[in-house]
Protein backbone atom coordinates (compact mmCIF):
# COMPACT_ATOMS: atom_id res chain seq x y z
CA UNK A 1 0.00 0.00 0.00
CA UNK A 2 1.44 3.77 -1.17
CA UNK A 3 0.49 6.27 1.58
CA UNK A 4 0.61 9.41 0.11
CA UNK A 5 0.69 13.21 1.44
CA UNK A 6 0.71 15.38 -1.06
CA UNK A 7 -1.09 15.91 -4.34
CA UNK A 8 1.23 15.66 -6.96
CA UNK A 9 2.32 12.30 -6.08
CA UNK A 10 -1.12 11.32 -5.94
CA UNK A 11 -1.95 12.49 -9.45
CA UNK A 12 0.92 10.94 -10.51
CA UNK A 13 -0.59 7.46 -9.75
CA UNK A 14 -4.24 8.17 -11.08
CA UNK A 15 -3.08 9.01 -14.60
CA UNK A 16 -1.27 5.86 -14.24
CA UNK A 17 -4.22 3.98 -13.55
CA UNK A 18 -6.62 6.18 -16.20
CA UNK A 19 -4.28 4.97 -18.65
CA UNK A 20 -4.54 1.04 -18.08
CA UNK A 21 -8.34 2.09 -17.99
CA UNK A 22 -8.57 0.43 -14.25
CA UNK A 23 -11.53 1.35 -12.32
CA UNK A 24 -10.97 3.46 -9.26
CA UNK A 25 -12.75 2.75 -5.99
CA UNK A 26 -12.84 5.32 -3.82
CA UNK A 27 -13.43 5.69 0.56
CA UNK A 28 -13.22 9.15 1.78
CA UNK A 29 -12.32 9.07 5.36
CA UNK A 30 -11.94 11.46 8.24
CA UNK A 31 -9.42 8.35 9.87
CA UNK A 32 -9.41 6.59 13.48
CA UNK A 33 -10.32 3.77 11.39
CA UNK A 34 -13.53 1.26 12.59
CA UNK A 35 -14.88 -1.52 10.98
CA UNK A 36 -17.59 0.81 9.26
CA UNK A 37 -15.07 2.08 7.19
CA UNK A 38 -12.79 -1.26 6.80
CA UNK A 39 -16.02 -2.67 5.68
CA UNK A 40 -16.21 0.24 2.57
CA UNK A 41 -12.57 -0.63 2.02
CA UNK A 42 -13.51 -4.31 1.29
CA UNK A 43 -15.99 -3.59 -0.31
CA UNK A 44 -14.54 -1.23 -2.74
CA UNK A 45 -11.84 -4.26 -3.07
CA UNK A 46 -14.58 -6.36 -4.66
CA UNK A 47 -16.23 -4.13 -6.76
CA UNK A 48 -13.58 -2.26 -8.46
CA UNK A 49 -9.38 -2.65 -9.61
CA UNK A 50 -7.89 0.22 -7.16
CA UNK A 51 -9.08 1.16 -4.11
CA UNK A 52 -8.18 4.39 -2.49
CA UNK A 53 -8.76 5.20 0.76
CA UNK A 54 -8.29 9.06 2.09
CA UNK A 55 -8.02 10.13 6.05
CA UNK A 56 -8.62 13.95 5.67
CA UNK A 57 -10.38 15.69 8.56
CA UNK A 58 -11.81 18.16 7.05
CA UNK A 59 -11.80 21.23 9.10
CA UNK A 60 -14.71 23.17 6.80
CA UNK A 61 -17.22 20.66 8.00
CA UNK A 62 -16.81 21.73 11.60
CA UNK A 63 -18.50 24.44 13.85
CA UNK A 64 -16.55 27.10 16.00
CA UNK A 65 -17.72 24.87 19.24
CA UNK A 66 -17.25 21.35 17.68
CA UNK A 67 -14.63 18.92 18.39
CA UNK A 68 -12.11 19.36 15.18
CA UNK A 69 -8.85 19.74 17.87
CA UNK A 70 -10.18 16.94 19.68
CA UNK A 71 -11.01 14.53 16.80
CA UNK A 72 -9.36 11.10 17.19
CA UNK A 73 -6.19 10.69 15.26
CA UNK A 74 -4.09 7.52 14.97
CA UNK A 75 -2.50 7.36 11.45
CA UNK A 76 0.10 4.34 12.69
CA UNK A 77 -2.76 1.94 13.44
CA UNK A 78 -5.22 3.55 10.19
CA UNK A 79 -2.56 2.40 8.19
CA UNK A 80 -1.80 -1.11 9.09
CA UNK A 81 -5.72 -1.68 8.96
CA UNK A 82 -6.30 -0.27 5.70
CA UNK A 83 -3.48 -1.83 4.12
CA UNK A 84 -5.06 -5.06 5.90
CA UNK A 85 -8.71 -4.09 4.16
CA UNK A 86 -6.95 -4.37 1.01
CA UNK A 87 -6.33 -0.52 0.13
CA UNK A 88 -3.76 0.04 -2.62
CA UNK A 89 -3.07 3.83 -1.89
CA UNK A 90 -4.08 6.02 1.59
CA UNK A 91 -4.06 9.46 0.52
CA UNK A 92 -3.74 11.43 3.46
CA UNK A 93 -3.01 15.15 3.10
CA UNK A 94 -2.53 17.78 6.13
CA UNK A 95 -4.80 21.00 6.05
CA UNK A 96 -2.44 22.94 4.12
CA UNK A 97 -2.67 20.67 0.90
CA UNK A 98 -6.25 20.34 0.39
CA UNK A 99 -6.22 24.39 1.23
CA UNK A 100 -3.00 26.07 0.21
CA UNK A 101 -5.52 29.08 0.30
CA UNK A 102 -9.01 30.53 1.72
CA UNK A 103 -11.21 28.82 -0.79
CA UNK A 104 -12.77 31.64 -3.21
CA UNK A 105 -15.93 29.63 -3.85
CA UNK A 106 -17.44 26.67 -1.88
CA UNK A 107 -20.29 25.15 -2.44
CA UNK A 108 -23.61 25.87 -0.83
CA UNK A 109 -26.42 23.35 -0.17
CA UNK A 110 -29.87 24.60 -0.49
CA UNK A 111 -31.50 21.59 0.17
CA UNK A 112 -31.77 18.47 2.63
CA UNK A 113 -29.81 20.78 5.27
CA UNK A 114 -32.65 22.53 7.53
CA UNK A 115 -33.26 19.12 8.79
CA UNK A 116 -31.44 16.30 11.09
CA UNK A 117 -27.67 16.96 11.67
CA UNK A 118 -27.95 20.39 9.37
CA UNK A 119 -30.34 21.99 12.21
CA UNK A 120 -27.42 21.44 14.87
CA UNK A 121 -24.47 21.90 12.45
CA UNK A 122 -25.07 24.97 10.36
CA UNK A 123 -22.87 24.63 7.75
CA UNK A 124 -21.73 21.13 7.88
CA UNK A 125 -22.84 19.93 5.31
CA UNK A 126 -21.58 22.69 2.82
CA UNK A 127 -17.89 21.55 4.31
CA UNK A 128 -18.88 18.18 3.03
CA UNK A 129 -19.57 18.85 -0.31
CA UNK A 130 -16.84 21.13 -0.84
CA UNK A 131 -14.74 18.77 0.11
CA UNK A 132 -15.96 15.81 -1.07
CA UNK A 133 -16.27 17.28 -4.81
CA UNK A 134 -12.47 17.85 -4.28
CA UNK A 135 -11.67 14.33 -3.30
CA UNK A 136 -13.69 13.14 -6.29
CA UNK A 137 -11.87 15.71 -8.91
CA UNK A 138 -8.65 14.34 -7.25
CA UNK A 139 -8.98 10.59 -6.98
CA UNK A 140 -11.52 10.84 -10.03
CA UNK A 141 -13.49 7.30 -9.09
CA UNK A 142 -16.03 5.66 -10.56
CA UNK A 143 -17.68 4.38 -7.57
CA UNK A 144 -17.49 5.73 -4.04
CA UNK A 145 -18.60 3.93 -0.79
CA UNK A 146 -20.23 5.75 2.12
CA UNK A 147 -21.59 3.94 4.90
CA UNK A 148 -25.33 4.57 6.37
CA UNK A 149 -24.78 5.70 9.54
CA UNK A 150 -24.11 9.00 8.26
CA UNK A 151 -27.32 8.74 5.76
CA UNK A 152 -28.23 12.42 5.51
CA UNK A 153 -24.31 12.99 4.23
CA UNK A 154 -25.16 10.15 1.60
CA UNK A 155 -28.42 11.88 0.67
CA UNK A 156 -26.13 15.17 0.08
CA UNK A 157 -23.81 13.34 -2.07
CA UNK A 158 -26.18 11.67 -4.19
CA UNK A 159 -27.88 15.03 -4.79
CA UNK A 160 -24.45 16.72 -5.42
CA UNK A 161 -23.56 13.27 -7.90
CA UNK A 162 -26.80 14.53 -9.55
CA UNK A 163 -26.55 18.27 -9.12
CA UNK A 164 -23.22 18.50 -10.75
CA UNK A 165 -22.71 15.24 -13.46
CA UNK A 166 -20.25 14.20 -11.39
CA UNK A 167 -18.91 10.89 -13.20
CA UNK A 168 -19.23 8.67 -10.01
CA UNK A 169 -21.58 6.14 -8.78
CA UNK A 170 -22.17 6.23 -5.08
CA UNK A 171 -22.60 2.60 -3.09
CA UNK A 172 -24.18 2.88 -0.07
CA UNK A 173 -23.14 0.26 2.55
CA UNK A 174 -24.84 -0.60 5.44
CA UNK A 175 -23.96 0.69 9.22
CA UNK A 176 -21.59 -1.51 11.06
CA UNK A 177 -22.56 -2.39 14.68
CA UNK A 178 -20.75 -4.21 18.02
CA UNK A 179 -22.34 -6.88 19.52
CA UNK A 180 -24.61 -4.88 21.36
CA UNK A 181 -25.60 -2.93 18.75
CA UNK A 182 -24.05 0.53 19.18
CA UNK A 183 -23.52 1.86 15.22
CA UNK A 184 -19.20 1.91 14.87
CA UNK A 185 -18.54 5.25 15.22
CA UNK A 186 -14.95 7.01 15.79
CA UNK A 187 -16.42 9.14 18.56
CA UNK A 188 -17.39 6.52 20.41
CA UNK A 189 -14.17 6.48 22.37
CA UNK A 190 -15.12 9.76 23.67
CA UNK A 191 -17.81 7.51 25.74
CA UNK A 192 -17.44 7.10 29.55
CA UNK A 193 -17.20 3.79 30.91
CA UNK A 194 -20.96 4.16 32.39
CA UNK A 195 -22.29 6.00 28.54
CA UNK A 196 -20.59 3.03 26.96
CA UNK A 197 -22.35 0.80 28.65
CA UNK A 198 -25.97 2.00 27.91
CA UNK A 199 -25.89 3.54 24.61
CA UNK A 200 -27.23 0.47 22.82
CA UNK A 201 -30.63 2.19 23.77
CA UNK A 202 -30.08 4.38 20.70
CA UNK A 203 -30.26 1.24 18.50
CA UNK A 204 -32.83 -0.07 20.57
CA UNK A 205 -34.81 3.25 20.13
CA UNK A 206 -34.83 2.69 16.40
CA UNK A 207 -35.69 -0.77 16.61
CA UNK A 208 -38.94 0.52 18.45
CA UNK A 209 -39.70 3.00 15.66
CA UNK A 210 -39.56 -0.16 13.79
CA UNK A 211 -41.77 -2.30 15.76
CA UNK A 212 -44.05 0.63 16.09
CA UNK A 213 -44.25 1.03 12.18
CA UNK A 214 -44.54 -2.81 11.68
CA UNK A 215 -47.80 -3.22 13.89
CA UNK A 216 -49.15 -0.56 11.57
CA UNK A 217 -48.44 2.75 13.53
CA UNK A 218 -48.24 5.11 10.44
CA UNK A 219 -48.48 8.57 12.60
CA UNK A 220 -45.15 10.16 12.11
CA UNK A 221 -45.44 12.22 15.43
CA UNK A 222 -46.29 9.15 17.22
CA UNK A 223 -43.63 6.77 16.01
CA UNK A 224 -40.68 9.63 17.31
CA UNK A 225 -42.67 9.97 20.77
CA UNK A 226 -42.31 6.06 20.72
CA UNK A 227 -38.42 6.42 20.18
CA UNK A 228 -37.83 9.44 22.07
CA UNK A 229 -39.61 7.65 25.34
CA UNK A 230 -36.87 5.19 24.84
CA UNK A 231 -34.16 7.59 25.17
CA UNK A 232 -35.15 9.20 28.00
CA UNK A 233 -34.38 6.31 30.09
CA UNK A 234 -30.59 6.71 29.20
CA UNK A 235 -28.26 9.38 30.66
CA UNK A 236 -27.71 11.83 27.65
CA UNK A 237 -29.65 14.36 26.21
CA UNK A 238 -31.78 13.89 22.55
CA UNK A 239 -30.70 16.25 19.88
CA UNK A 240 -33.13 15.26 17.62
CA UNK A 241 -35.07 12.56 16.80
CA UNK A 242 -37.19 12.17 13.14
CA UNK A 243 -38.77 10.44 10.56
CA UNK A 244 -38.25 11.68 7.15
CA UNK A 245 -38.97 10.15 3.50
CA UNK A 246 -35.42 8.92 2.42
CA UNK A 247 -33.49 9.95 0.56
CA UNK A 248 -35.48 13.23 -0.11
CA UNK A 249 -35.22 14.18 3.85
CA UNK A 250 -38.73 15.52 3.30
CA UNK A 251 -41.72 15.30 6.49
CA UNK A 252 -44.39 13.14 5.53
CA UNK A 253 -47.10 12.64 8.63
CA UNK A 254 -48.64 9.72 7.41
CA UNK A 255 -45.67 7.20 6.83
CA UNK A 256 -45.28 5.34 3.26
CA UNK A 257 -42.67 4.47 1.32
CA UNK A 258 -38.66 4.22 2.27
CA UNK A 259 -38.35 6.46 5.38
CA UNK A 260 -35.32 7.14 7.58
CA UNK A 261 -35.97 7.14 11.16
CA UNK A 262 -32.89 9.06 12.66
CA UNK A 263 -31.64 10.15 15.91
CA UNK A 264 -29.25 12.46 17.41
CA UNK A 265 -27.85 11.80 21.45
CA UNK A 266 -25.46 13.55 23.20
CA UNK A 267 -23.54 12.44 25.87
CA UNK A 268 -20.97 14.41 28.30
CA UNK A 269 -18.68 14.56 24.93
CA UNK A 270 -19.77 12.72 22.43
CA UNK A 271 -22.62 13.74 20.10
CA UNK A 272 -23.47 10.48 18.65
CA UNK A 273 -25.79 9.54 15.81
CA UNK A 274 -27.75 6.27 14.00
CA UNK A 275 -30.44 5.81 12.21
CA UNK A 276 -32.63 3.01 10.10
CA UNK A 277 -34.05 3.01 6.56
CA UNK A 278 -37.23 1.72 6.54
CA UNK A 279 -39.61 0.60 3.49
CA UNK A 280 -42.96 0.79 4.82
CA UNK A 281 -44.36 -1.26 2.27
CA UNK A 282 -41.82 -3.73 2.22
CA UNK A 283 -42.24 -3.99 6.02
CA UNK A 284 -46.47 -4.19 5.51
CA UNK A 285 -46.01 -7.29 2.98
CA UNK A 286 -44.19 -9.42 5.81
CA UNK A 287 -46.66 -8.54 8.54
CA UNK B 1 -19.46 16.75 -36.39
CA UNK B 2 -22.04 14.78 -33.77
CA UNK B 3 -25.18 17.05 -32.57
CA UNK B 4 -26.29 16.10 -29.63
CA UNK B 5 -28.97 17.50 -27.27
CA UNK B 6 -28.92 14.45 -24.25
CA UNK B 7 -26.37 14.05 -21.74
CA UNK B 8 -26.98 10.02 -22.14
CA UNK B 9 -26.08 10.28 -25.46
CA UNK B 10 -23.02 12.67 -25.05
CA UNK B 11 -21.63 10.54 -22.04
CA UNK B 12 -21.76 7.60 -24.51
CA UNK B 13 -19.18 9.46 -26.65
CA UNK B 14 -17.17 10.68 -23.83
CA UNK B 15 -16.84 7.03 -22.64
CA UNK B 16 -15.92 5.99 -25.50
CA UNK B 17 -13.05 8.88 -26.10
CA UNK B 18 -11.87 8.02 -22.33
CA UNK B 19 -11.32 4.24 -23.44
CA UNK B 20 -9.09 5.09 -26.02
CA UNK B 21 -6.53 7.50 -24.15
CA UNK B 22 -7.50 10.55 -26.40
CA UNK B 23 -7.59 13.93 -25.43
CA UNK B 24 -10.66 16.13 -25.13
CA UNK B 25 -10.09 20.18 -25.87
CA UNK B 26 -13.94 21.87 -24.87
CA UNK B 27 -14.96 25.24 -25.91
CA UNK B 28 -18.37 25.90 -23.55
CA UNK B 29 -20.49 28.79 -24.92
CA UNK B 30 -23.65 30.26 -25.28
CA UNK B 31 -24.17 29.77 -29.03
CA UNK B 32 -24.69 32.58 -31.46
CA UNK B 33 -21.05 32.12 -32.33
CA UNK B 34 -18.89 34.56 -34.17
CA UNK B 35 -14.80 34.88 -34.72
CA UNK B 36 -14.26 34.65 -30.77
CA UNK B 37 -15.84 31.44 -30.05
CA UNK B 38 -14.70 29.69 -33.15
CA UNK B 39 -10.78 30.95 -32.67
CA UNK B 40 -11.37 28.55 -29.39
CA UNK B 41 -12.54 25.96 -31.31
CA UNK B 42 -9.54 26.02 -34.00
CA UNK B 43 -7.15 26.36 -31.06
CA UNK B 44 -8.80 23.10 -29.60
CA UNK B 45 -8.44 21.68 -32.71
CA UNK B 46 -4.45 21.91 -32.84
CA UNK B 47 -3.83 21.17 -29.38
CA UNK B 48 -6.55 17.99 -28.43
CA UNK B 49 -7.62 14.78 -29.95
CA UNK B 50 -11.54 15.56 -29.87
CA UNK B 51 -13.18 18.73 -29.81
CA UNK B 52 -16.29 19.74 -28.18
CA UNK B 53 -18.03 22.76 -27.95
CA UNK B 54 -21.25 23.15 -26.36
CA UNK B 55 -24.00 25.70 -26.79
CA UNK B 56 -25.83 26.44 -23.42
CA UNK B 57 -27.36 30.02 -22.51
CA UNK B 58 -27.81 29.10 -19.11
CA UNK B 59 -30.47 30.47 -17.10
CA UNK B 60 -28.43 30.46 -13.59
CA UNK B 61 -26.22 33.11 -14.85
CA UNK B 62 -28.64 35.94 -15.90
CA UNK B 63 -30.21 38.19 -13.24
CA UNK B 64 -33.93 38.86 -13.37
CA UNK B 65 -33.85 41.85 -15.56
CA UNK B 66 -31.37 40.57 -18.38
CA UNK B 67 -31.72 39.17 -21.78
CA UNK B 68 -32.16 35.84 -20.83
CA UNK B 69 -34.95 35.79 -23.33
CA UNK B 70 -34.04 37.74 -25.86
CA UNK B 71 -30.08 36.18 -26.12
CA UNK B 72 -29.41 35.84 -29.87
CA UNK B 73 -29.93 32.30 -30.76
CA UNK B 74 -29.35 30.71 -34.47
CA UNK B 75 -28.60 26.76 -33.91
CA UNK B 76 -28.74 25.97 -37.52
CA UNK B 77 -25.83 28.59 -38.60
CA UNK B 78 -23.80 27.82 -35.35
CA UNK B 79 -24.15 23.81 -36.15
CA UNK B 80 -22.30 24.92 -39.91
CA UNK B 81 -19.42 27.32 -38.31
CA UNK B 82 -18.74 24.81 -35.63
CA UNK B 83 -18.34 22.22 -37.77
CA UNK B 84 -16.16 24.69 -40.39
CA UNK B 85 -14.03 24.78 -37.43
CA UNK B 86 -12.94 21.68 -36.73
CA UNK B 87 -15.53 20.72 -33.68
CA UNK B 88 -16.54 16.76 -33.41
CA UNK B 89 -19.02 17.18 -31.03
CA UNK B 90 -21.66 19.93 -30.87
CA UNK B 91 -23.88 19.44 -27.09
CA UNK B 92 -26.97 21.92 -27.34
CA UNK B 93 -29.34 20.44 -24.44
CA UNK B 94 -32.41 22.21 -23.42
CA UNK B 95 -32.67 23.68 -20.38
CA UNK B 96 -34.57 20.76 -18.81
CA UNK B 97 -31.71 18.43 -19.72
CA UNK B 98 -29.29 20.31 -17.79
CA UNK B 99 -31.30 21.18 -14.91
CA UNK B 100 -34.10 18.84 -14.93
CA UNK B 101 -34.89 19.78 -10.74
CA UNK B 102 -34.37 22.83 -8.93
CA UNK B 103 -30.20 22.80 -8.17
CA UNK B 104 -30.26 21.10 -4.72
CA UNK B 105 -26.58 22.97 -4.34
CA UNK B 106 -24.60 25.52 -5.81
CA UNK B 107 -21.47 27.04 -6.11
CA UNK B 108 -20.92 30.46 -4.32
CA UNK B 109 -18.29 32.61 -5.29
CA UNK B 110 -16.94 34.53 -2.51
CA UNK B 111 -13.89 36.32 -4.20
CA UNK B 112 -13.39 38.54 -7.08
CA UNK B 113 -17.41 39.04 -7.52
CA UNK B 114 -17.30 42.37 -5.61
CA UNK B 115 -15.39 43.91 -8.62
CA UNK B 116 -16.15 44.86 -12.42
CA UNK B 117 -19.56 43.06 -13.43
CA UNK B 118 -19.78 41.12 -10.68
CA UNK B 119 -20.75 44.41 -8.99
CA UNK B 120 -23.99 44.74 -11.59
CA UNK B 121 -24.60 41.16 -11.91
CA UNK B 122 -25.44 39.55 -8.23
CA UNK B 123 -24.89 36.11 -8.70
CA UNK B 124 -23.66 36.09 -12.33
CA UNK B 125 -20.91 34.08 -11.36
CA UNK B 126 -22.38 31.70 -9.09
CA UNK B 127 -24.30 30.71 -11.83
CA UNK B 128 -21.08 30.60 -14.25
CA UNK B 129 -19.31 28.03 -12.08
CA UNK B 130 -21.76 26.00 -11.51
CA UNK B 131 -22.52 25.24 -15.17
CA UNK B 132 -18.99 25.14 -15.92
CA UNK B 133 -18.51 22.57 -12.98
CA UNK B 134 -21.68 20.92 -14.74
CA UNK B 135 -20.32 20.80 -17.74
CA UNK B 136 -16.65 19.63 -17.39
CA UNK B 137 -18.17 16.94 -15.07
CA UNK B 138 -20.00 15.61 -18.30
CA UNK B 139 -17.54 16.68 -20.53
CA UNK B 140 -13.98 15.31 -18.82
CA UNK B 141 -11.76 17.80 -20.78
CA UNK B 142 -8.06 17.57 -20.65
CA UNK B 143 -8.01 21.69 -21.69
CA UNK B 144 -11.25 23.93 -21.84
CA UNK B 145 -10.77 27.70 -23.90
CA UNK B 146 -11.87 30.39 -22.87
CA UNK B 147 -11.92 33.81 -24.32
CA UNK B 148 -9.82 36.70 -22.21
CA UNK B 149 -12.82 39.32 -23.09
CA UNK B 150 -14.85 37.58 -20.19
CA UNK B 151 -11.48 38.02 -18.59
CA UNK B 152 -13.55 38.25 -14.65
CA UNK B 153 -14.87 34.78 -16.02
CA UNK B 154 -11.54 33.46 -16.74
CA UNK B 155 -9.93 34.36 -13.26
CA UNK B 156 -13.23 32.84 -11.99
CA UNK B 157 -13.04 29.73 -13.75
CA UNK B 158 -9.11 29.54 -12.93
CA UNK B 159 -9.97 29.78 -9.28
CA UNK B 160 -12.64 27.17 -9.73
CA UNK B 161 -10.16 24.63 -11.25
CA UNK B 162 -7.72 25.64 -8.26
CA UNK B 163 -10.04 25.52 -5.57
CA UNK B 164 -11.95 22.32 -6.41
CA UNK B 165 -8.81 20.42 -8.10
CA UNK B 166 -10.29 20.26 -11.25
CA UNK B 167 -8.24 18.26 -13.31
CA UNK B 168 -8.35 20.52 -16.19
CA UNK B 169 -6.43 22.96 -17.92
CA UNK B 170 -7.60 26.13 -18.88
CA UNK B 171 -6.48 28.01 -21.96
CA UNK B 172 -7.27 31.47 -21.90
CA UNK B 173 -7.34 32.87 -25.71
CA UNK B 174 -7.33 36.36 -27.37
CA UNK B 175 -9.64 38.28 -27.97
CA UNK B 176 -11.10 38.88 -31.76
CA UNK B 177 -11.79 41.89 -32.54
CA UNK B 178 -13.74 43.35 -35.69
CA UNK B 179 -11.52 45.52 -38.03
CA UNK B 180 -12.29 48.69 -36.32
CA UNK B 181 -10.95 47.23 -32.46
CA UNK B 182 -14.70 46.26 -31.75
CA UNK B 183 -14.75 42.99 -29.25
CA UNK B 184 -16.62 40.50 -30.97
CA UNK B 185 -19.09 39.74 -28.86
CA UNK B 186 -23.16 37.60 -29.48
CA UNK B 187 -24.37 41.09 -27.87
CA UNK B 188 -23.00 42.91 -30.89
CA UNK B 189 -26.30 42.29 -33.12
CA UNK B 190 -28.27 44.47 -30.57
CA UNK B 191 -26.21 47.27 -31.23
CA UNK B 192 -28.35 50.47 -33.87
CA UNK B 193 -26.18 51.62 -36.36
CA UNK B 194 -25.27 54.88 -34.84
CA UNK B 195 -24.07 52.53 -31.82
CA UNK B 196 -22.16 50.15 -34.06
CA UNK B 197 -20.31 52.90 -35.88
CA UNK B 198 -18.69 54.59 -32.77
CA UNK B 199 -18.63 51.65 -30.96
CA UNK B 200 -14.66 50.92 -31.36
CA UNK B 201 -14.27 53.92 -28.97
CA UNK B 202 -14.51 51.59 -26.32
CA UNK B 203 -11.43 49.96 -27.54
CA UNK B 204 -9.79 53.04 -28.30
CA UNK B 205 -10.61 53.77 -24.57
CA UNK B 206 -8.83 50.49 -23.62
CA UNK B 207 -5.45 52.12 -25.82
CA UNK B 208 -5.68 55.22 -23.73
CA UNK B 209 -4.99 53.39 -20.33
CA UNK B 210 -2.15 51.42 -22.05
CA UNK B 211 -0.69 54.47 -23.79
CA UNK B 212 -0.77 56.68 -20.42
CA UNK B 213 0.60 53.84 -18.47
CA UNK B 214 3.32 53.90 -21.21
CA UNK B 215 4.05 57.18 -20.53
CA UNK B 216 4.58 56.46 -17.07
CA UNK B 217 1.53 57.42 -15.37
CA UNK B 218 0.99 55.39 -12.62
CA UNK B 219 -2.13 56.01 -10.36
CA UNK B 220 -4.45 54.29 -10.93
CA UNK B 221 -7.06 56.84 -10.33
CA UNK B 222 -6.06 59.11 -13.05
CA UNK B 223 -5.62 56.14 -15.44
CA UNK B 224 -9.33 55.40 -15.28
CA UNK B 225 -9.62 59.00 -15.67
CA UNK B 226 -8.00 59.23 -19.00
CA UNK B 227 -10.32 56.58 -19.76
CA UNK B 228 -13.46 58.03 -18.63
CA UNK B 229 -13.01 60.65 -20.28
CA UNK B 230 -12.61 58.97 -23.94
CA UNK B 231 -15.55 57.12 -23.28
CA UNK B 232 -17.67 60.12 -22.52
CA UNK B 233 -17.62 61.01 -26.24
CA UNK B 234 -19.95 58.58 -27.07
CA UNK B 235 -23.58 57.67 -26.85
CA UNK B 236 -23.66 55.19 -24.49
CA UNK B 237 -23.34 55.32 -20.59
CA UNK B 238 -20.54 53.88 -18.46
CA UNK B 239 -20.85 51.12 -16.55
CA UNK B 240 -17.68 50.75 -14.85
CA UNK B 241 -14.32 51.61 -15.66
CA UNK B 242 -11.06 49.69 -13.64
CA UNK B 243 -8.14 48.59 -13.31
CA UNK B 244 -6.71 45.80 -11.18
CA UNK B 245 -4.56 43.32 -10.38
CA UNK B 246 -4.95 40.22 -12.79
CA UNK B 247 -5.80 37.55 -12.27
CA UNK B 248 -6.23 38.22 -8.84
CA UNK B 249 -9.16 41.02 -9.14
CA UNK B 250 -7.71 43.20 -6.24
CA UNK B 251 -7.53 47.07 -6.24
CA UNK B 252 -3.76 48.84 -6.55
CA UNK B 253 -3.44 52.31 -6.47
CA UNK B 254 -0.01 52.51 -7.70
CA UNK B 255 -0.15 50.22 -10.66
CA UNK B 256 2.82 47.48 -11.09
CA UNK B 257 2.83 43.88 -12.47
CA UNK B 258 0.08 42.31 -14.48
CA UNK B 259 -3.17 44.52 -14.62
CA UNK B 260 -6.83 44.38 -16.44
CA UNK B 261 -8.10 47.67 -17.49
CA UNK B 262 -11.71 46.55 -17.70
CA UNK B 263 -14.89 48.56 -18.94
CA UNK B 264 -18.54 47.88 -19.27
CA UNK B 265 -20.31 50.57 -21.89
CA UNK B 266 -24.13 50.61 -22.06
CA UNK B 267 -25.65 50.83 -25.39
CA UNK B 268 -29.33 51.17 -25.39
CA UNK B 269 -29.83 47.40 -25.84
CA UNK B 270 -26.71 46.14 -25.27
CA UNK B 271 -24.24 45.99 -22.68
CA UNK B 272 -20.75 45.44 -23.79
CA UNK B 273 -17.59 44.71 -22.26
CA UNK B 274 -13.34 44.75 -23.12
CA UNK B 275 -10.89 44.65 -21.32
CA UNK B 276 -7.10 45.00 -21.79
CA UNK B 277 -4.11 43.10 -20.18
CA UNK B 278 -1.22 44.90 -19.37
CA UNK B 279 2.27 43.85 -17.92
CA UNK B 280 3.58 47.06 -16.94
CA UNK B 281 7.60 45.49 -15.79
CA UNK B 282 7.26 44.13 -19.40
CA UNK B 283 5.74 47.57 -20.87
CA UNK B 284 8.43 49.92 -18.91
CA UNK B 285 11.01 47.54 -20.72
CA UNK B 286 9.94 48.66 -23.71
CA UNK B 287 9.46 52.50 -22.77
Amino acid sequence: MKVLKTIDLLKVEIENIKKSNQTIGFVPTMGYLHDGHLSLMKEARKQTDHVIASIFVNPLQFGANEDLDQYPRNLERDEQLAKEAGVDILFCPEVAEMYPFEMPMSIQVHKGTNVLCGQSRPGHFDGVATVVMKLFNLVQPSKAYFGQKDAQQVAIIMNMVQAFNVPVEIVQCPTIRESDGLAQSSRNVYLSENERAEASIIFESLKKACDAIKSGILNRKEVIQRVKEHLENGMGEIDYVDILTYPELEIQEKLSGKVIVAVAYLYEKARLIDNDIIDIEEENRHV
